[in-house]
């Protein structure tokens, strides 16, 4: 029997398996960050059992080419269930549009530049909201005014936008309005844009040799009313997403030029349960926001009654950086209080994390592209 | 008999009285680059019986105060018609929506700096668009994808603007696009882009001591791909406007910060009869975009038949900065070969303007804010 256990089933409850729709695993090309199975195994630690990988990786994801290694690499290593993003690049319009039943979305950064994937011309904007099929979703990485821009050509093309990361207040409050006025859009907000801001991250720097790096995100930790504006628009905000995005802590502790980036996959669900004990949010909203929606915006089939988590919801523990499974081996949530812990992740009837402790085997997770729904063409509004 | 005169008849045209949508002053606060009477005779002079000036004076017009003082000193000075910007601030959309009624329209800059008029948050062009009457028009200056972010709010808030000065090749498609979905979107263009780029601009440095703040103009001269791409787009373009921003020569010659803008109400028309002449659009869409569209989209008044110009098609001549009225005595247009020019202007039963030589008096001209059709409220679409 697969549920005894020694705990108490009073204060244990069962979620779905967690879809995280944003997360960065460097493989291929930077695996001394994190690779496949490091960063699955986190997911899967943190009660995530499907993540969306993001394309700039090194090379890029936006050929065929590039498809077809990562897709082998994931097939081989991958313990949780995934899907791939192409990468939107200022030629690659029709090329990737040939291949998007392949791709669980479009990822187009129109604010910072990484490499092939900076579209800085509404041109090349544009040609991809043309070509992309209709129903398969772009995610933009939109900061400020970016978000209205690419709202507008979501609205010109009759077609839905999905906002990365909306960290602002008037990101939100401008979605906000859009969703009142009927427009096609949904968005994800990260677990550090929720418990982060600038006044509240001394802690971070001070656990790690006072190095700015550390805090270095994209989009910035920003003010306490923007974090504010967050909790206050929950019931707009369709996704919590990590964008899980590893850095070593010799990189993070560069003066010139840290990257940009924060883990996520391990400590989101923790962070989330101690906001519901906290009254910030309903279990109700949690499960909206890491499965419900994000399924349903990605098209993705219902998942088996065989495939579910467990959580202790009165767990009470401290996050540190020893039992975190990144490569990247730090967390800005280091030392925060939590209630709220996993205690047992099910993989379509197998047992693949008890209390901390990954069971699963390398090429247990699939790619759930080809298993989403076809036929849910998203409508033009009339 | 006002018609009586010594050119042969069979080459003069009879067009209405000209609206130029977007022209600065420089009154109160800059009279030495221009004043009331010099920017309205330059005006005249060429072709234009009415401006609508921007709200970046100094002060800036954003308040009751600085429109009363500024209405006063149009009512005594300005000798054509004109109507006057309200300016959006960062603090003024309630303040400004209780005076629209006495403004031709709400200008917001997004993009660039100019004093109290910066909005660099969507909360604040969020709380304009709330408040600004629908009935009266929103002007933006919005560069690139600025565009597409502003025509997103008019869309949420289901209410048309116009965008100033469009420039770029990206700018005019989108908003083709735009207006082939419906989107409520109106747009100007002005002489210097579709005369002036990067690669055909040299004479202007050669004319003017060689410094570049004399081709320094915002949006900047484009690429000649841009340029042509305004000419290609010609039939979606509602308004001819040539933000006349005068400076002296001195301040367009200075190695730092020259300041940047051209004068161009003098020139416009003439540049405009050339392009007919030529081919490059008809007199129709000439009388569309300098009368009947302005007209239009600032809900103005028919022109009586006592007002109108004269245009003699065939004179050729060469632009020069000597016949100037213009405080700023130098013009980017200089040593064009011109074909059509200017011959008489006639405004409300009076001849105003002869061969270049303008007769009106201070006080000739009306704010025509009044007279608009307060009836002609934009629907929301549905
Ligand atoms: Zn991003
Ligand atoms: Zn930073
Ligand atoms: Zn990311
Ligand atoms: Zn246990
Ligand atoms: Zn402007
Ligand atoms: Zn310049
Ligand atoms: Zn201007
Ligand atoms: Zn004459």
């Amino acid at each position: 029997d697969m549920n005894i256990d020694s705990i108490s089933t009073t204060t244990l409850i069962r979620l779905p398996g967690l879809i995280d729709c944003h997360v960065h695993l460097r493989e291929p090309g930077d695996e001394h960050k994190e690779d496949i199975v490091t960063g699955t195994a986190s997911a899967l630690a943190g009660g995530i059992t499907m993540v969306l990988a993001m394309p700039n990786t090194k090379p890029a994801l936006t050929n065929l080419s590039v498809l077809e290694t990562t897709e082998k690499l994931y097939e081989k290593k991958a313990l949780c269930d995934y899907g791939l993003y192409m990468g939107a690049s200022i030629d690659n319009a029709q090329a990737a549009s040939e291949i998007a039943h392949r791709c669980i979305g479009l990822k187009m950064y129109l604010n910072t530049t990484f490499g092939d994937l900076k579209l800085d011309n509404m041109e090349s904007w544009m040609q991809h909201f043309e070509k992309w099929p209709q129903n398969i979703p772009i995610v933009a990485h939109a900061e400020g005014q970016t978000v209205a821009s690419i709202l507008c050509l979501a609205e010109i093309y009759g077609r839905s936008v999905h906002i990365a990361h909306v960290a602002r207040r008037d990101e939100i409050l401008l979605i906000r309005a859009a969703k009142a006025k009927g427009l096609l859009v949904t968005c994800e907000v990260t677990p550090h844009h929720l418990f982060l801001h600038r006044d509240n991250s001394q802690f971070i720097l001070n656990a790690y040799g006072n190095n700015e790096g550390f805090c270095h995100v994209k989009p910035e930790l920003q003010t306490v009313e923007d974090c504010q504006a967050l909790w206050d628009n929950m019931d707009i905000i369709d996704c919590i997403a990590t964008d899980h995005a590893p850095h070593t802590k010799d990189e993070k502790s560069k003066k010139e030029n840290p990257p940009p980036g924060f883990s996520g996959l391990q400590t989101v669900l923790p962070l989330m349960l101690t906001a519901v004990n906290n009254g910030k949010l309903t279990i109700e909203q949690l499960i909206e926001k890491m499965y419900k929606n994000p399924k349903r915006i990605f098209n993705l089939p219902d998942q088996g009654d065989d495939t579910f988590i467990e959580v202790d919801m009165e767990r009470k523990w401290v996050i540190d950086d020893k039992s975190l499974l990144s490569k990247s081996a730090w967390t800005p949530f280091i030392g925060m209080q939590m209630r709220g812990a996993v205690h047992r992740v099910v993989l379509r009837g197998e047992v693949v994390v008890v209390d901390g402790q990954v069971l699963a085997e390398q090429g247990t997770g699939k790619n759930l592209v080809h298993l989403r729904d076809k036929n849910n063409k998203k409508i033009k509004r009339v």
